[in-house]
């Protein structure tokens, strides 16, 4: 049960945002600049870091919110079991997964954030500039994750619903992908549970 | 160094919010929000969650800088020495501070806030409820605890440069009392370094 009073129709950080609209503008604006921006890392890669974060965070609602919208990303390029599996291998090891070496030198950075900013040494940097990755790939990652270790604290802190049923995040991963992080997320009108 | 190139005449995270204005904008709105916002928590308490957070996730830019923040703040009510010492006492050991319980109860969950979301217990806001913390009081601690979670990965993640000299603080700390978080902070004209 939350430990404020939400309203119990809007699943995780959605109860949360409907709570404080004055707050939940400049997340959702932060989220759409950040995880929608197609220069330089594409949203799956985004989503894929989001999702990587929220894991390590050991956040049930994020993890499985944002691992949901990778796959929606992914499934353009790939089947649909394909697109969950490279999620899957994310979220255990990123080193072994199916994915560019690329993201893979920018979901090590991602997971030092995840412990503390300090964790990021110049070598992280280096190993992430040799496979192409710039400045802005750089600031972008170090964000995410940071806004990560944000949002999965705000769900968890507050003790947001959690829906357990794993097959309730895919009609809302869709909506994200096609309508954005907006306020349509956190409306009482015809809400997607 | 920063391990991106940002303008070195900005300091912490002000050469962050340079380098990538169309994310400025919404982390300066959030935290003019969460820390400015009148009602309920005064902007005294707000900044000592906020410095309470850093110090605990040992950002020296982002602890030292706001905490020179709440120090102004506190300077309306007493003598700058004794504001000093509060600011001092709350990074040391909320629970001895000079403070309200209010604001005890509430900085043990942003505390916790900054270990875990998950670390935040039914009866850590039953202590803050029974001192008087409204639901809009501990939707605001929590989040303000986890937005500093985000703004201190941001700054050390990139080696944001930190300046060591402590009384270069309290200039750009009255900036913001006087302006806010505005885009005035990572300006290039006239900057507070």
């Amino acid at each position: 049960m939350p430990h404020i009073a939400v309203n119990n129709e809007l699943a995780g950080i959605r109860g949360l945002l409907n709570f404080r609209p004055e707050t939940a503008e400049p997340l959702g604006d932060l989220a759409n600049i950040l995880l929608r921006d197609t220069e330089g890392l594409s949203p799956a890669e985004r989503e894929l870091i989001a999702t990587y974060v929220s894991y390590l965070n050991d956040c049930f609602y994020c993890h499985n919110s944002h691992g949901a919208i990778a796959c929606i990303y992914l499934g353009g390029e790939m089947a649909e079991g394909d697109a969950n599996a490279v999620v899957d291998a994310v979220r255990a090891d990123p080193e072994s997964a199916p994915i560019t070496d690329k993201l893979k030198a920018l979901l090590a950075i991602a997971g030092k954030v995840q412990r503390s900013g300090k964790a990021v040494l110049p070598e992280d940097i280096e190993r992430a500039r040799a496979t192409g990755a710039t400045d802005k790939d750089l600031h972008d990652t170090v964000l995410i994750a940071a806004a990560f270790c944000l949002f999965n604290r705000y769900v968890d802190g507050l003790a947001a619903n959690t829906p357990a049923d794993l097959s309730s995040y895919e009609p809302r991963a869709r909506q994200v992908a096609e309508r954005g992080y907006g306020k349509h997320i956190f409306s009482l009108q015809q809400p997607v549970r």
